[in-house]
């Protein structure tokens, strides 16, 4: 039976599995509270892929008082040897009594054999416990792991008649700093960040993250080492990016999308070769090659033609825009190319998910509808 | 002295002042309540141009209790004899001897002379409760009493990418019914309705108020009888209207506005001229004369170009946006036409003031930085 308390002790273990997010990817957020006699004995989250599970931390917390306790876990524990030993058996072993998960692992090495194992060892389990929640926590891991397609969040900032550069190409800066600073975050949260090398070009842009404009709250808690830069994909179908582009000399990952086998030699700088028969990049195929290498979840920040492909081609499953409350006028460049699109009932729809100050700008977030 | 009570009083005298917001125009809203021994004996709000004010209502419900009492006035009492006769002249002779009031009238025969009036009197009387929201409830009235000019509201209906219909001119629907019932209900408060000839003859449109499109709750407490029609004003400066379009044969006044004396003969159908030198309608000078015609608030409903006059010459008081959640493409016609806008910098500035789900839409309020 669910009670309230397990729905209580889920949150927490859901709050913890996020602390993980910044650091976890290819890996899911997962959380682990233990608890006993109303109390929380252990607590844990995964941080990093090759580092121990959650409930690995939770149970050395907790100690020899975690016999007869019950776990709490926002992801079905592993049931099998990966980079660590299976987290079902440490609970077992620790002689935990009751398991209460949030969801079932997609992962084909688990799904339900972690379950399984605990019921087999006659541990009570029961899953389902805020369920959504846990899904939102893990949007690339599970749709990867779903789908082989990694999850795609699509960012635009506009102004509020839809414009994103004035007709000179002027386009700095539509949003204010805040809502800059908002991007990083998202930015250090993804497995990728996908562009074109017409962006990449433009601006001369590192598509980094930058630690300094991360926001407060997120410096507090995280130093400098616990942030990641995300690969950044580019797609250069004209081979038109010399190796000479700031890009090339960040930290981190390149990975170059061309047609044919014409790398760039340039330290940590990879060629991603995109062989369908096509002339343009397939972007289905490419983004089920990002799958394959472990890329869970891919963050564009793109002109209008990479973002108009991606949409029409419904790729997106989440619109992130940033309106400023400005108009640019009818001569300033239009946010987004579809050029397929003739009739008004077969314009791509989503639904509104959430809206936010920021700053002085407003983000809304859109899923597919 | 200011007290929680008089705050909660006057928050009672304002929500009665809303009800009377479809029928007073060009009058302002005004709502009253006298309040003895900490009960409300009196309740009144203006209902309509001719009709007693608010605190006469307020005063004949309270009869002789009002002996001592306190009133609350959303707007100063009024000191001249117009249609009816000074309130603030019953308020003494009903002997309140403590008047609370929101806000000092700006109409230049009251000033100031209500309030004085109460104080010769010798009663107590409290100026500035609830400020900022005795200003929101007469926008109209207050800002064309203090400038001649009315305050305009620009409605836009968008997809995210800022467009306004397909390349084709379909557009019927970008936003929900529910979108365009809203709308219903800020054509029924406004004393005009501006639009163009073009979007007249493009949509064959009514612009009238249709009381069966209004939202449930507007419906649950006005009958038919209480939604006037305001007065649609259609810019048409090269004598192109016919007087066979469906607007001439609607309920309630269309007012034409050509640069030359060519009126259309139709019933209920007024010509203005607006005569500067230019070959264009001035709009200034249009809003001027709207002013002198008691027009106090202008709603907009209009194509890109006059949407984009008014921005770029700032006669914009509030942007009202409804987003749908759905993208047309670069091909497709633009929010709002600025043909001198060059430099970012120079971009029109609003800022955000409110948001609100509206169906599947957004409805954005932004007001002028």
């Amino acid at each position: 039976m669910i009670s309230d308390k397990d729905q209580f002790y889920m949150q927490q273990a859901i709050e913890l599995a996020k602390l993980g997010r910044f650091t976890t990817p290819p890996n899911p957020n997962v959380g682990c509270v233990i608890v006993k006699d109303d109390h929380i004995i252990g607590e844990g989250y995964h941080q990093k892929a090759g580092e121990p599970h959650a409930e690995v931390y939770a149970l050395i917390m907790a100690g020899n008082k975690a016999q007869g306790a019950t776990a709490y876990v926002t992801l079905e524990p592993c049931s099998h040897f990966g980079r660590t030993p299976p987290c079902a058996d440490a609970l077992i072993k620790a002689g935990i009594t009751r398991v209460v998960v949030a969801m079932q692992d997609p992962n084909p090495s688990v799904a339900g054999n972690g379950i399984k194992r605990l019921r087999d060892a006659g541990i009570e389990v029961i899953v389902g416990v805020l369920y959504e929640q846990a899904e939102a926590i893990n949007k690339g891991f599970l749709k990867c792991m779903r789908t082989g397609i990694p999850y795609v969040q699509l960012k635009l900032a506009s102004s509020l008649d839809g414009k994103i550069a004035m007709a000179s190409g002027e386009s700095k800066w539509i949003t204010s700093s805040t809502a800059r600073q908002d991007v990083q975050q998202y930015r250090a949260q993804a497995s990728c960040i996908l562009s074109t090398r017409a962006t990449v070009q433009a601006d001369n842009a590192s598509l980094t993250v930058r630690y300094n404009e991360l926001p407060n709250e997120i410096r507090k808690i995280y130093p400098p080492e616990n942030i990641r830069q995300p690969v950044r994909v580019i797609i250069d179908s004209q081979n038109r990016l010399t190796g000479d582009e700031n890009i090339f000399s960040q930290l981190g990952e390149t990975w170059i999308v061309r047609k044919q086998n014409i790398p760039i030699i340039k330290p940590n700088t990879k060629l991603i070769i995109e062989s369908s028969d096509q002339n343009y990049i397939d972007l289905v195929e490419l983004l089920k090659e990002l799958g394959k290498n472990q890329i869970n979840s891919v963050w564009v920040e793109a002109g209008a033609h990479l973002a108009g492909a991606l949409i029409e081609q419904d790729l997106v499953d989440e619109l992130i825009i940033y309106y400023a409350p400005k108009l640019l006028g009818h001569n300033a460049k239009d946010l987004c190319v579809l050029p397929n699109l003739k009739k008004l009932s077969l314009a791509p729809q989503f639904q509104f998910e959430s809206v936010k100050a920021i700053g002085d700008d407003l983000k809304i977030i859109l899923k597919r509808k």
